[in-house]
């Protein structure tokens, strides 16, 4: 394919995440949306409206030798069939997540895009959250000291969406919803495999799929941690909490509120005097001095990562490695699967992941 | 033994605890600090200033024929010893906790309790909790609907305290020393059995025993519970967290701040709109609208049970029940016994417990 000034985009389901991707690809210079096909009438309107072209089969996309790009946004079920036909057919593809429901299928597509010479990418697009990217650099910079411990969390009080997420044909639930972005960032916290994992699957909601997940896991270097989605949180804990031999990191929210509280190494420690606390006393868990430890604010992340679509478009010309590749997708779903097995023999997994 | 009016109590170990019990008692119209004894002559010293009798033998307190109740105050190990001594020479005990490091010792102990019939009660102190009393109620007035999740957290940043709590041999660590009061108090929110239990032991702090722990219980009922004790924590995670049906109540500390939350059944639920949280949007974790919820302050514990010291005279008596009952200390201890095993053998057990 030939360097273009800017690519054509056909977005393949045009729910809420697709005409989200519709939003942010109009901004984005090397990428044109340029049609949608979706099954439903009235999302072919809605895109009409928006003066794109729009196809009334998959096919007719395919055919369609102005069409560069095919991002594919449907429910998770059919995004395997989907991603082989359009790369078959000579298209790039990207994705949403989770790409696939099994990590099998995901291999499947990945040697067809091998085969193909096209480019397939996942659309990962929580690595570029900034909450994550100062947890990361909070740890490259060991801000609190080596990092063994590390508590990533969401939550919600809402329950399920009320469409396929509910149901499990369709890759619906949880662990795969929110626990494909969760897990994808915590294996980007640390170079090291993972030693055991055990989880714990919540169906409160009385749903067919998980409605929030509590997973452990050990990494071999020594590293934990707790990943939790709830939907039935009314209130919620900290977003990120981050455990280091030097301090604590709390990150609250998506509004990046939060603080850093570190021992102070220029005072000698002292031995904290009894509280009351309840119907006893505690030295153990008495707060430190004041003196003792530096309180600071979360900074701000220093170093953004190129987009995602600009990647893309990099990856596609062979200017740039892709920002998602595929085996780091693959590892995720395949520690998902392992989540899920532990979760339902309720037994700790010990598995090189 | 005859009724009296009051009873003289010999405090043995007049360390952080010993001494707490001796402020305690002189409030407690029924019991009189009678004595001392401890092993070190500085404390001695200081019990003649408040002007009790001391003692320089164990032999000496028990061959008092004015000493009535013996309190065991000193680092874990002697307990069994001591306690089983002192029920022999014909006098009742008060032992604090953990009563001993495994669980056949307390069922030795039991057993000479029950031949001596003299009194044996373990100083569970954190049954008075004023927050664990106010979780407890909240569960049985369904406050926040049917409790399903229960997090009950203690977390400091000071380590372990410097004495025979960091050795091994004298019952140190963390899983024993606060453990037995977070799992005493989990035990007494439901009347269901363990199904199976996991947990991690933290050893960041390079003692020979645990500096903190991670403990998932699940019970029988389908109640599942996060315990958790840090001593390497410079921010704390609330106290209580505890999600029902309903909503989720919050206590972050001991000065029983915090919250309840709970959906409002007036209102019908409402779909709510997508926010943008990181690099994405979200609906399953955006807040719900403030009319579907009501937000509550937390309220004060109804029913304060009699105290420990005040009950264990009516049960000397024979007037009352035992406000801590061995059987249930014993569950306590095999508990912990397992988590020891769970978190040896990085497995989730399956036991009735």
């Amino acid at each position: 394919m030939e360097t273009k000034s800017a690519y054509n985009l056909v977005i393949v389901g045009y729910g809420g995440m697709g005409s989200y991707h519709g939003q942010l690809i109009e901004k984005t210079d090397r990428l044109n949306v340029f049609g949608v096909f979706d099954t439903a009438d009235y999302r072919l309107e809605l895109a009409k409206g928006k003066g794109y072209e729009t196809y009334d089969s998959m096919q007719a996309v395919l055919s369609d030798e102005n069409v560069d790009i095919v991002l594919i946004a449907t429910p998770n079920d059919v995004h395997k069939d989907l991603a082989i036909e359009a790369l078959r057919a000579g298209k790039h593809v990207i994705c949403e997540k989770p790409v696939t429901i099994y990590s099998a299928d995901l291999l499947d597509i990945m040697k067809v895009a091998e085969e193909t010479g096209r480019v397939f990418m996942v659309h990962q697009n929580r690595r570029w959250d900034e909450d994550f990217l100062i947890v990361r650099e909070l740890i490259q910079k060991h801000t609190v000291g080596d990092v063994f411990h590390v508590e990533s969390r969401v939550q919600g009080a809402n329950g399920i969406p009320g469409d396929w997420r509910q149901l499990k044909a369709y890759g619906g639930g949880m662990l795969l919803d929110w626990g494909v972005h969760l897990l994808d960032q915590l294996l980007l916290l640390t170079d090291s495999q993972i030693d055991s994992v055990s989880a714990h699957l919540s169906t409160i909601l009385d749903t067919e799929v998980d409605d929030g997940f509590t997973a452990f896991i050990r990494f071999k270097d020594g590293l934990t941690a707790l990943v939790e989605v709830g939907t039935t949180n009314y209130i919620k804990l900290p977003r990120w909490y981050v455990k280091g031999s030097e301090g604590t990191a709390v990150i609250r929210d998506w509004d990046l509120s939060g603080e850093v509280v570190r021992s102070n190494p220029d005072v000698e420690k002292v031995e904290p005097k009894p509280i009351q606390a309840g119907r006893g006393l505690t030295k153990t868990m008495a707060p430190p001095s004041e003196e003792s430890t530096i309180r600071g604010p979360i900074e701000r992340a220093e170093t953004i990562p190129e987009e995602f679509y600009s990647n893309f478009v990099a990856v596609l010309e062979g200017t740039a490695k892709p920002a998602v590749p595929n085996t780091e997708v693959h590892r995720v779903l395949v520690l998902i699967e392992t989540l899920f097995e532990a979760a339902e023999q309720n037994q700790v997994i010990h598995r090189d992941i």
